[in-house]
């Protein structure tokens, strides 16, 4: 079985870390195994980047970020490439384009369309370690384009899908945790979970898995591990839920202050007006998380959605063109918002999970701005100063 | 007529500078102007990007170095692009690759073998300013691969000749001198100078243009300013013999320390030998200068050439595979000398001036290790710390 290992930034941030990889790799290697290998750029190199395009302009040419921020993994695939033939190693690197990874969409958001393996698998064939650039593919224009926030794991995980091999993604955590430990200490290490709590916790912004990584290991069954050492198997199994014993009721609490709170007021809610606003949204391809809405059909209605803070110089023009269409409208950017979500694939059977969640917060005199449900998670939007205290209450509420 | 601008390393290195110069190739946009640019990486970031290889190995895959390096180019052409587009105007940025420069030769030392105008071409008539990672080009895998030292002057002249354009050129210097002025202040800037003279300066170590791009220029009879002011025209125009008027004996000297000197004794110097020599170096890439050979056919013979630094660590390979082939072989390699050259069309009819040369050198008690003549330059090969006074000696004698 093909392996498909997956190194983030803070994994090779230094030519060192570099050097030890390519050890552990060439280990495997030894063992007569197949070794396919997704790496993240250097450290903070993306974050760099994109501080020196911000020097130029708040709001800078979407292909062109595609192409400034992929030069980062670029780097990192030819220094482990070079690390790993100064081990006596035979080794490639391939850029998202040469692994024959296949995307469209918007630039910066783009999603993976399909991966030619042929190529790689020629690799493998003729003995080479293949190091594949992870974020990055190449759009039906000839033209680079990434995968947007965490895009290397999707590419991992997708690689893994077409090779029909399984994913080990490395990390600065050593696996997932119940709570993000920052907020909550006592917090605890999960050693399976199924792909839909999973996936639950990373839309909810628990950070250490992009959702479409898991979405696609859920839809071509790719099992999925993430972990933090080199070498010791003690972080966490993603897979599916058949393949987990014991389920408890909540599996994990999440906290996202990535997120802004849009609230629209004075227009009149009636479906196609919604429509309207939903539309520029695509357009700008502004990620909507959480909509709510009051008043349906009412002149003076009001309507709200979350999204990434990333989006602000998108909603800030979609609110101009708003405001063209709506003369009265009124648009609000609140950013002082978090999201915080209890998951488990328990809420579906146990009817009295939402009522716990509601008197904690009554109890406590906590408000909060928008609640969204699933199948297996609730959500609540509050205030930033208060995401902290409510992820806690509930961690304890619930015991995870 | 289209005018293909490049900006090296230096005139890119902050995103000021690179708004600066967004800004003027918009003023030349706006006198409708089609506007084609090539630029370096970032001031220092392909050193910086070759010693993080460096960190890992002393001798990094070629194939991965040129992966490497090309991500400099990438960064400043998105910047730039997005500066440009900042402003208002319409812009794209092309990798090598995209612009249809197709290379072939050893990786990290490629030549440029066609160019496909076509892309350029389309998205100049869409009234976009076009912008061209210089230094970078696709090879028959597929693979980018960079084109050497000062290889976006090759980019840059080639692009002018497949768009039948001018080339102008900006630097760190304002022009052509006739000696380096840090080695001799009083130095002159040529106003003209022939592609013949430049390209003998050039690859004599001038600094200030790549040999190949002026041999290009000539070939193409694309001519080429050299300068450093956005605007002002004050710098060195390299053109065809025929449109100099005012000729000098002696256009420039150039002082190149950038070399190594390779000596080889105790060889039968048979022809067969000297070529199982070369043979390696070609087979190495490595950049053969000035050669010199004593005592032809001779048991105990000796074979000296020079090349540059860079080339030391092949140099050391070659050394290895030699002396397993001839038993007795010396391989000496040394570091420690300089490369001075007189250069002007006037030394074909001018037939004392060799003679005025070794005349300085005996007045002064210079000896010299290689000597290396062409129709329009005497090399001198010298020991290193001779180099700065044998040049300035020389421009006294022949007054440039």
């Amino acid at each position: 079985m093909i392996i498909v290992h997956k190194y983030g930034g803070s994994s090779v941030a230094t030519t060192e870390k570099i050097m030890n990889i390519a050890k552990y790799l060439g280990k495997i290697k030894d063992k007569k195994n197949d070794v396919v290998v997704v790496v993240s750029a250097m450290g903070k190199t993306t974050d760099t980047l994109i501080k020196l395009a911000h020097e130029i302009t708040g709001d800078p040419d979407k292909r062109e970020m595609d192409r400034l921020m992929s030069t980062g993994e670029q780097q990192t695939i030819a220094l482990l490439s070079i690390a790993l033939q100064s081990l006596g190693y035979d080794a490639i690197s391939l850029t998202g384009r040469q692994a024959g990874i296949r995307t469209s969409g918007h630039h910066t958001k783009n999603r993976i369309e399909s991966i030619d393996e042929k190529k790689i698998k020629k690799h493998l064939e003729e003995g080479k370690i293949v190091i594949i650039a992870g974020f990055q593919g190449v759009n039906e224009n000839g033209d680079v384009a990434t995968l947007g926030r965490g895009g290397s794991d999707t590419s991992a995980v997708a690689l893994a899908a077409a090779l029909n091999g399984k994913c080990e993604i490395y990390t600065d955590v050593d696996g997932v945790y119940s709570v993000d430990p920052r907020i909550y200490p006592e917090a605890k290490k999960i050693s399976y979970i199924s792909y839909d709590e999973m996936m639950e916790l990373a839309f909810l912004g628990a950070g250490v898995m992009e959702p479409r990584a898991v979405e696609l290991g859920k839809k071509y069954g790719v099992e999925i591990y993430v972990g933090k050492s080199l070498g010791e198997k003690n972080g966490t199994v993603i897979t599916a839920k058949e393949k987990i014993m014991e389920e408890k009721v909540i599996t994990g609490i999440s906290v996202n202050e990535d997120i802004l709170m849009v609230n629209i007021e004075e227009i009149p809610t009636y479906a196609k007006n919604v429509y309207a606003i939903l539309e520029q949204a695509v357009k700008f391809g502004v990620n909507i998380g959480v909509i709510s809405q009051n008043d349906v059909s009412s002149e003076h209605g009001s309507f709200a959605f979350t999204c990434p803070q990333s989006d602000k110089a998108s909603l800030e023009k979609i609110s101009e063109i708003l405001k063209e269409k709506f003369e009265r409208i009124s648009v609000i950017i609140n950013p002082y918002v978090t999201k915080v979500s209890i998951v488990g694939i328990g809420l579906i059977s146990n009817i009295g999970i939402a009522a716990r969640v509601f008197k904690v917060l009554a109890d406590n005199n906590i408000s909060f701005h928008q609640v969204a449900t699933s199948e297996i998670s609730i959500g609540l939007i509050v205030d930033e100063v208060m995401g902290k205290k409510v992820a806690e209450l509930l961690a304890k509420e619930f015991n995870v």
